[in-house]
């Protein structure tokens, strides 16, 4: 098994973790960079990303998150927001990025920006959201395998009320909406669940080879 | 910055790979690996995955993905695709596999089983769809990471129409909709835009700190 995969073999969703034990800020450096280098949708990162360590905050959050301990224990909190409603002005936005990075012209991109614009403009509200919400879960997912790279704990989660939430960090205002969210920190000694075995479908369920 | 990060850094949106080099099966078991093992909600892993390199069946696929010549240059196709509908049935499944991993009687896992159906079977069938959808998107996150660990190139896209895809490869008949796909390869000499500097959002864009 590659050392890559023996990293994801070695990650499960932590039940509980060591609430003593906090991530350092250089790692949590390191995990914002695997964020921001993630992949999405023509490159737009169509999301902002909230790294939660003050206590108080995480206190007020977690009846939002149905109590779950891991919500205080874990050392911190990412939370992944989709921007509303992405458009134009986001487009035009990330073109000003585009160019100023590769040092072109903003007329050299009209192609392109308006290839984007023609895409997501015929887009219902809804879908749009759906298709911002998608990106962050590519994060999310190369979030969890940098931290198991680095030896962190994490435990991706979905089951919270996003409009509480929202409303507790005023995201509403910003535009945002939180699609998911994975706490990151230590295990726990006590946290039985790192003994169990791993769940997977066997690949000939999961994969059609053709 | 970190090997992993370096991994992240090194990779691109591969717009031309180079037909003549084919990924090997044993990389292809280990990326079949890595996606085994990503994350999903409560485990369900949601999809399956289509692995293709028959030239035949990338030929006809093209026109489904506005002819992008990835999908016919590159090595492998990979198509993420979400499970309709997924609901008791599906559970029950996965239930069983627990039962049968774990040495678990299946009174045992009732708690857990009714937990998961009490929250999936209140979503209408578009939220329901959505929320498996988004799970492809961990597997693909991952899989992108993974093999620029073993410095393949990738393209993920989106652009492509689901329901002719679906159509080509009786996916309906599967009860599957294509949700994203990665074409894997190795990278053509002559594509030039492997030389375009990364466009992220700076830091202080992305990132809330709390």
């Amino acid at each position: 098994m590659s050392t890559y995969n023996e990293n994801l073999n070695w990650r499960y969703a932590t039940k509980k973790f060591d609430a003593t034990k906090k991530v350092s800020d250089q790692d949590i450096e390191t995990l914002k960079e695997a964020i921001q280098l993630s992949a999405s949708s023509y490159g737009l990162q169509p999301y902002k990303v909230l790294v939660i360590s003050d206590p108080e905050i995480k206190e007020k959050l977690k009846p939002a998150a149905w109590n779950q301990p891991q919500i205080t224990d874990a050392s911190h909190i990412v939370i992944f927001a989709n921007i509303n409603n992405f458009g134009e002005v986001d487009i035009d936005h990330y073109i000003k990025n585009v160019s100023e990075t590769r040092g072109l012209e903003l007329e050299a991109l009209q192609g392109y920006s308006d290839l984007m614009k023609n895409s997501i403009n015929p887009l219902p509200e809804d879908s749009r959201n759906a298709w911002t919400a998608k990106q962050t879960y590519i994060a999310l997912g190369n979030l969890l395998s940098a931290a198991a790279d680095l030896k962190i704990d994490t435990c991706p989660m979905e089951g919270f009320d996003a409009a509480q939430l929202a409303e507790i960090l005023g995201l509403n205002e910003k535009n945002l909406t939180p699609s998911v969210i994975a706490t990151i920190g230590y295990r726990s000694e006590e946290d039985e669940t790192q003994h169990y075995k791993k769940v997977r479908k066997p690949k000939d369920e999961l994969f059609i080879t053709l």
